[in-house]
C-alpha cells in the first residue's frame, strides 16, 4: 500500500488492485483554530473527525449506490477510519462543484446586490477552480471547455448529477427536519469510457445545514442525522 | 434638457422627445493618477479624452447600424462631445458583457493555474456585475436567471450579440493591423418589445488593443485607427 497523495483532511493510499484507499484524517479546516469548512487551510484537529465524516459518507454514497447514481464508492471500514474507492481522475487540477438551495456564504458575498441572506435558490450549480492561491474563482460552462478542463457535454452531465445528488441528501436531511442550504461537491471521470462520478465525500464539511433556523456545525450534524 | 445621471465618464440628459442626450467628459478612470480602463474610480482628467471616446464610438455604432446590429445609437456632435441615444433600461443595476479574444487582465488572475499569458480563446463571453463595493463579479446565466437580472432566453442573445460585435470590432481594428485582445460591452432593453441593445460606447477605454505585441494606450488607439 503506496501513499499517493496527502491532502488537508485525507490521505490517499495506492491499493494492488488498482483502487484506492482514502484515510480520513482528524485534522480539520479553519482559520486560527475555528472549524471553518469552507476554509482552504488546516485549521485544527478533532478527536474522531475523520470517522463522523466517514459516517456521514458512507451512509450519503449508499444511499446514492441504491438510486444508481454513480460513485467511486466501493466500501467502508468505519474503525479504521478508511474508504475504498475506484481510480478516478480529476477534472484539470480539480474543481469544486456548489449546489445551493439558499443565499448564505460565498454567493451572498458575490451577489449581495441582488440578493438577500437565505433567500431560496432553485439548486443553482457553479464551478469553482480548486486554486488556493486565487481563492477558488468560479468559472462557467464556456471558460472551463476553452481551458481543456471539461467539455461542453461533460458540463451538462456534471450539472445534472449535482442537482441530483444534492437534492438526494437535501431529501434525507428533511427526514431529520434539517435543511440543507448548500453543498459542494467532486467530481472525476472513471474507467475507460471516462464516465463522470462523485469522488471525496459527503459529510458536515461539505455542506451548510440548518435547523430550525440555526446553522449546525459539521460534527454536530453526524451526531444529530445519524 | 435635466441632468439625469452624471457618472465616471459620462453626464446624461434626459430630451423632450424622449430620447437621452449623452456628454462625454474628459474624466477617464484609472487610479493613482494612471489612466487604468478597467478601474472603477476617475483617476485623471485628460483633455480631448471625451470627444476622443465620442470618434471611436460613432465610427464603430455607425458600421454596426450598417451591419444590422441593433444598438441605442441616433447620432453623434464630436464638437460637443455629446450623442443622442434611444432611451434604453439596463439589466439589474448594470452588468459588463466581456468578450475574449487573448488571455490577459482578471481572466488570467483568476485562470492563471490553467491560462497562459495572452492564449487566444475563442470570443469567450463572461458577464460581470457592476459593483464597485464587490470587485464587479463575474456571474453566470443561471444566476443571472435566478437573480431576476437576465432571462435565460435574453442571455442567449447577450452571448450572440456580444460575439458578433466583438467580431465586427477585432475585424475593423485588423485593417489597421491592431489586433483586439479583450472588450467589454453593456447592453439593454429598448422599446415595447424590449429588444436587446448594445448601449453606452465602443473607444479605447473598454478595450484591450496591441499592434506588434505591444498594448496601444486608449487614447493613442484613436489616433492610430481613425
Amino acid at each position: 500500500m503506496k501513499l499517493t497523495y496527502s491532502g488537508k483532511t485525507k490521505d490517499v493510499y495506492a491499493l494492488e488492485d488498482g483502487n484506492y484507499l482514502l484515510q480520513f484524517k482528524d485534522d480539520v479546516t479553519g482559520v486560527d483554530g475555528v472549524f471553518d469548512p469552507g476554509a482552504n487551510t488546516v485549521g485544527l484537529t478533532i478527536e474522531g473527525a475523520g470517522r463522523a465524516g466517514l459516517r456521514l459518507t458512507k451512509y450519503f454514497f449508499e444511499v446514492l449506490k441504491e438510486k444508481g447514481i454513480p460513485t467511486h464508492y466501493i466500501d467502508a471500514d468505519i474503525e479504521q477510519a478508511t474508504m475504498t474507492v475506484k481510480p478516478a481522475e480529476v477534472f484539470g487540477k480539480g474543481l469544486e462543484v456548489i449546489c445551493r438551495y439558499r443565499a448564505v456564504g460565498s454567493f451572498l458575498r458575490r451577489y449581495g446586490l441582488y440578493a438577500i441572506e437565505g433567500q431560496p435558490l432553485d439548486a443553482f450549480v457553479e464551478v469553482t477552480i480548486k486554486d488556493d492561491d486565487r481563492e477558488d474563482p468560479p468559472i462557467n460552462q464556456d471558460a472551463l471547455d476553452m481551458l481543456g478542463i471539461l467539455t461542453k457535454d461533460e458540463y451538462i452531465v456534471l450539472k445534472e448529477l449535482t442537482q441530483q445528488i444534492g437534492n438526494v441528501v437535501k431529501e434525507e436531511l428533511a427526514k431529520k427536519d434539517i435543511e440543507l442550504y448548500d453543498i459542494k461537491f467532486e467530481f472525476g471521470r472513471t474507467g475507460e469510457d471516462k464516465q463522470i462520478v462523485l469522488i471525496d465525500e459527503i459529510s458536515g464539511g461539505n455542506m451548510r445545514a440548518y435547523k430550525d433556523g440555526e446553522y449546525i456545525e459539521p460534527l454536530v450534524l453526524e451526531k444529530m442525522f445519524l
